[in-house]
């Protein structure tokens, strides 16, 4: 039986190329490993046109190590950071402060709301002590897009540092540096970039990380330490996964032979319309209004259905050759299908019509929520 | 041109069966997953006997993060550590110490010298502010292999914690939880269990890591949440490198088929043996008496010949199908070879006819070291 698709925001399916360029075992210390690891921050640093003004230090690890490293890094001890929060990993990087020292201000949001740039604005312009904004860019926890070009200008212009969680949009929504001012940008190799999970990397502002020597909690999260390291000798400072950055090398290969991110976006985007399109024929009603909704992950409302449970259904589609994703809302019962990896449209169709062949086989007949019926 | 053998101590040779397992993607939320976790921990705690009285807590990223995990989430605040130090990655312990805020007492060992367990007896005995010894078991920076057992008698003879970086040793030289006495025990994948590398482990007192909530400064590197959430989930907290875990599932597998621990060091013994021999019938002299040589890496010290430069004999050396290491020692010139990885005596033999060969084509002709002339 062929591997079963993950419809999952990373780990994701990645090609066959990408997972082959972990069969050679690299020397970490060799030339040739280090032209790789340069080579890689290069292409990241283009990829969001940062080139001239920032700088790619890599880090081992999830990517929620690399935002746990930004933020040690770069806001200083006695640094105060508003924290936009409409999900998970919003709230994720407001325990992280919490571990840190580093005080916090959470601004909640529903969690089907875009952070909104004018009641950020309120908040600095009220509480002058306030140093950062951390700001995630698509909070998967629902799959909304926040509006991060209106944001980043509520925070320069307000004099404030940036640091943006770009998890799963590095790579597919675009990112200019050039326009939308940012200290720190993170994310991580597994996810838009299609390749295997294992390494994170922060485009950091050559100036703001130069400037934050002594403010890390962690020795091996010291990105400034990272850095200097790796700018003298061209190595890591600790041992890196070298078959997964050797993966991310070819993964990146790919994405700039597909036309770089504009390309990847509309291949998403394709993705994304086959899946809400299948899935609302059939009933499904998707969590976000569509002007949030980001082609990354989408959130649908589970069956009003006593027939149904997410258990047995997940395990039903995964036999059909489809991994579905748990819904990671508070208080509704959803699933999450994600629309991101290296596949098309025609697999998201035919998750679709596995998900319908379920849904039959279990007996579950109501499909809309139970408001639609109301609408 | 097949890939060359890492002589290196990690990344290493890997074998083609261990690198294909990273062939397939997996969902990180999945059932199949889980069981893999579960079965790679379970193994990890019976290697060193200690399944009936710790836990293993895997964590993202190279083993130093499991290094600072450990020293972070089982040392209180107000603790302090004994650093025995005869090495690099001793003086990275007492760095990562100054990081925490937790004090360190370093007592320093020449880079020849193991640490001396009666020494330590003596400091223990006249601080008793010290709670901790943290203590490599071998120096890859020389190579040498410290008397674990001793200084663990030592150190519970006092009623102090032992926190052990084993990196290097576990799964090869011997450790018994039911003898050897310790808190936390640091390994990882891509050293003797042949993984690749991007992941580390501690073997954790299961008492002593129960008491340890809200010790940790970074919650990527809290070992209380990365098991609490794993015990009460199955899952990962945050992103998993699920390829390197399906590839560590994997070399276990081999390791256990191999005979384990007894029979990975006897081939490892006969690795360095091999190297040694072949060496030193060059003229070539190690830098350690053989009374402290682990069979793991090992340090020589480079010809005193005007000829001879490591950056031309390293490429030379890699040319013909071998990556050496560089030394790692404060003041005298040396390079290392790595006795670790799925290579067996031949392949240690075929190193030392290309260093033969290399060092022949470069006109180095002066071998031995200086001193022993006067020998």
């Amino acid at each position: 039986m062929a591997d079963p698709i993950l419809l999952t925001p990373g780990p994701l399916t990645t090609t066959a190329r990408t997972k082959a360029a972990m069969l050679t075992d690299w020397g970490s210390w060799d030339s040739a490993f280090n032209e790789l690891t340069a080579s890689i921050c290069c292409d990241l640093l283009k990829i969001v046109h940062a080139a001239d003004t920032h700088v790619c230090v890599p880090l081992q690890g999830s990517g929620t190590f690399s935002v746990e490293a930004a933020l040690g890094t770069l806001v200083p001890k006695g640094g105060k950071v508003l924290v936009p929060d409409n999900g998970a990993y919003c709230k994720r990087i407001a325990r992280i402060l919490g571990y840190l020292g580093r005080e916090a201000v959470v601004l909640p949001f529903a969690e089907d709301e875009p952070a909104d740039p004018a009641r950020i604005d309120e908040v600095l312009a009220s509480d002058p002590g306030i140093t950062h904004v951390a700001q995630v860019h698509c909070e998967t926890s629902a799959g909304i897009l926040n509006p991060l070009p209106e944001i980043a200008a509520v925070v320069a212009a307000r004099g404030r540092r940036l640091i943006i969680d770009a998890m799963s949009s590095y790579g597919a929504i675009p990112i200019d540096a050039r326009r939308l001012p940012f200290d720190a940008l993170v994310a991580a190799s597994g996810k838009c970039l299609e390749g295997v999970p294992g390494v994170g990397f922060v485009i950091a502002r050559r100036t703001e990380l130069a400037a934050a020597t002594g403010n890390s909690h962690s020795l091996v999260l010291d990105l400034v330490d990272q850095w200097a390291y790796m700018e003298k000798t061209g190595q890591w400072r600790y041992t890196p996964p070298t078959h997964v950055l050797a993966a991310l090398r070819t993964a990146i290969d790919q994405f700039l032979a597909e036309g770089g991110q504009p390309e990847r976006l509309g291949r998403y985007r394709r993705n994304c319309d086959a899946l809400l399109s299948g899935m609302r024929a059939m009933g499904f009603e998707s969590f976000l209004p569509a002007s949030c909704q980001a082609p990354i992950i989408v959130t649908f409302h589970a069956p009003p259905d006593p027939a149904y449970e997410f258990g047995a259904f997940y395990r039903r589609v995964r036999e059909q050759g489809f991994i579905l994703y748990p819904g990671k809302l508070t208080s509704l019962e959803t699933f999450r299908v994600g629309c991101i990896g290296a596949i098309d449209e025609q697999a998201l169709r035919g998750a679709v019509a596995a998900v319908a062949q379920v849904l039959r086989q279990m007996g579950v007949r109501r499909i809309a929520p139970l408001h639609a019926e109301h609408a």
